[in-house]
């Protein structure tokens, strides 16, 4: 039995007691999440969120990198979200990441370069590089003024979001 | 009272009766999903994950783009993951999108011209589509061939997943 047959085993009780099969694509909270994929991040169960309700964009990182930015645009253009909450976390994979040597490795594993990802968007600091994600946003100029940005950190001991003000440092 | 606001008030709720603080990065079932941002696809109770099970990577359309490959080699080769479902779904918002239409109205609407995103990645058939990037990353050099690799489209009336198989057309 594989994880992905007991994930499949648990969607068939999912079905049977489905009853959100009316709902239409923009999401009803108008909101959009953009998070890290940390397997500690449950972000429904986190924010009380119920199918339909919100867009959810996860990375390693919770970056703002070119895909990030096309799912936003999607999301605030084509269907309509109003909020954008970003969240990182404590603990993260990606705080301290030594991009060079895990290329190396995969080289040397692989005995291939590639071309793509062109980086990992390792980072040194929380908070800062939280702040950078924000700005990328704010000063991109598809991104509407009229969305409402706030930015968290998630305590993976705690269970609890921490807003990170937006302001440069 | 803001989406945020109200999400903020639920996190509340949910860090007081938090019990998963002692759980490490390594995702604990070694699985990871890729899967569209849709609002109707709540993947932890799609899928009955709980919080350290598996990492979650979500992007519109669920597209295997530069991002969601920077991704996935992150859960691969430094987080352990040997298992990877790739989730698409029925009424995707990104089915039939025009590129050129959109790009040409966030050009007119903003007044600005941008380099990035580059695509945006719409597409005209589901299971094709869905197929293309299952090739996509068994093709990369640094996918390791250990990775079972499974492919579904959730269907968002009944909330069932339906496997595709692999096969090339």
């Amino acid at each position: 039995m594989t994880a992905i047959d007991d994930a499949l085993r648990a969607n068939e009780h999912y079905a049977q007691t489905f009853t959100a099969g009316n709902l239409a694509a923009p999401p009803r909270r108008r909101l959009a999440v953009l998070a890290c994929m940390d397997a500690r991040l449950a972000i429904h169960r986190m924010l009380a969120l119920e199918e339909g309700d919100a867009h959810v964009i996860r990375n390693a990182g919770g970056i703002v990198d070119e895909d990030a930015l096309r799912s936003l645009l999607i999301s605030h253009h084509v269907l309509g979200t109003r909020e954008l909450m970003l969240i990182h976390h404590t603990d993260c994979g990606m705080l301290g990441l030594r991009e060079e040597e895990l290329r190396s490795k995969l080289i040397q594993e692989s005995g291939a370069a590639a071309v793509a990802p062109a980086r990992f968007y390792g980072f040194q600091e929380l908070e800062s590089n939280l702040r950078e994600q924000m700005a990328k946003l704010r000063s991109h100029p598809w991104v509407p003024d009229a969305v409402t940005m706030r930015a968290f950190i998630f305590d993976v001991r705690t269970g609890r979001l921490r807003e990170v003000a937006a302001a440069a440092e």
